[in-house]
């Protein structure tokens, strides 16, 4: 048994997320059903942690263990890129394949990922970039986002910002950086009036729909309906229902993901 | 009689081309269906010029007639670019409205257009960006390719680098600029192997296919099967044949249009 790991790159407007679900199409669904094409034996992808319906990634790390050397030579073989990436859709890709000690596990020594948010502030819609950012027609106060988002920073019970439905030990979780700005992340496929808040969430990891829930209630920070000092209460609550809505799940990017002293992008 | 120009931003992937055509979904159909929705009268729109199949534009330029006083005033209406972008697919947007004086002309009297054509150097698609270049898994000799592009510079018959099914009284066109660069014209959406060389044309017009064709021939001057000095002969030869193929049409942008004083962006 030889383990792979693969760095993975994808548009998840078309998929309902990662993770395999029945009668669903999902990225691990693709690429577990293509691997298994290139080296004739089940393949189950491990990834770093599941992105939700319609989140994207700039660089996912997932990890597959191998069997038989035959297929352990074509993961090793240079035209394997090439073979896998004409087989999987046009909006995913494979970017880089290593082999990688047995004990490697993509998510559990995952030890710090970064994902970016990006908030549109136009009053037209752009052809371009409608499935890359949210879209809003209102003007932001970066400043009171940023003072909310300060109060992220650290170790704390995150359950105000966790999907309802989620079952898992603890929301407890530790947001390391959360950056703001303002540059334009598209370059040309601007248009002159778009402007941007692109935000990056660094932590250890993320409940679900976590930072999507984050950026829904600093966005009610930016237009005045909430302030700063009542996002500290709203996170001290520990209560979902006292956040705001979710954000749209096309703004947020899996940027990537660090490993021991390797960033694995 | 009132005239309006309209500036429109489209993702060109899913039509056939800006102009009208019989039973195919075309950037004219779509503007001219919607319009006539909110303005309930026949409207034509006409651009400073077509764009061909699968051609994006950030900034094209158009204008249209229209008739009836209840018309203007909704043209005039705030809520003008709202109601049309809400009825318009997702990738077409009308980014800017203005009244215009009723001799003015987006085609006869566009003095310049500049267009960009974005070649992406990578062995891996790149999910986000598979619709808006061309990819290419070679290498390029820029310094060549500028010889190369020198020789098109100033005024030129340029037959041979024009779709052999064009119907035009003169091949002969006038290029201002031909400008590179390498920078990375997506920002982030671009992945870490990615390279990029943008060209933008600037010029008095362009002949159907003409930057597509040049753009395939200058890729040929790249990977060293055509010499710039070859490429100056197919040039003067004034023969479709001599050329390249063309480029694929995902890579280009109608960039900006400009009309006297002012720069329509």
């Amino acid at each position: 048994m030889t383990r792979f790991l693969l760095q993975i790159s994808y548009d998840g407007k078309r998929y309902h997320g990662f993770q395999t679900q029945p009668k669903k199409i999902t990225i691990q669904q693709q690429l577990e059903k293509n691997l298994k094409k290139i080296l004739r034996e089940k393949i189950t992808v491990i990834p770093s942690g599941r992105t939700d319906k319609g989140v994207h990634a700039l660089a996912q790390i997932i990890h597959c263990d191998v069997k038989s050397a035959k297929a352990i030579l074509r993961l090793q073989d240079k035209k394997f890129l090439r073979q896998i990436n004409s087989l999987l859709p046009a909006d995913i890709s494979v970017v880089n394949i290593e082999k990688v000690a047995s004990d490697f596990h993509a998510r559990a020594q995952a030890q710090e990922k970064t994902y970016k948010y990006v908030i549109m502030i136009a009053a037209q819609k752009n052809p371009f970039l409608e499935e890359f950012c949210w879209r809003i027609d209102k003007q932001l106060d970066i400043e009171k986002m940023k003072r909310a988002a300060n109060e992220l920073l650290g170790t704390h019970d995150f359950s105000s910002f966790c999907a309802s439905d989620t079952a898992v030990k603890t929301k407890v979780r530790t947001i390391k950086s959360i950056n703001f700005e303002t540059k334009n992340p598209f370059s040309f496929l601007a248009l002159p009036n778009n402007k941007f808040i692109t935000m990056s969430f660094c932590g250890s990891g993320f409940l679900k729909q976590m930072i999507r829930n984050i950026v829904g209630t600093l966005y009610e920070v930016g237009i005045g309906k909430i302030s700063p000092e009542k996002f500290k209460q709203i996170l001290s609550a520990q209560d979902r229902r006292q956040a705001a809505k979710t954000a749209p799940a096309n703004g947020l990017f899996l940027d990537h993901v660090k490993y021991g002293r390797k960033t694995k992008k």
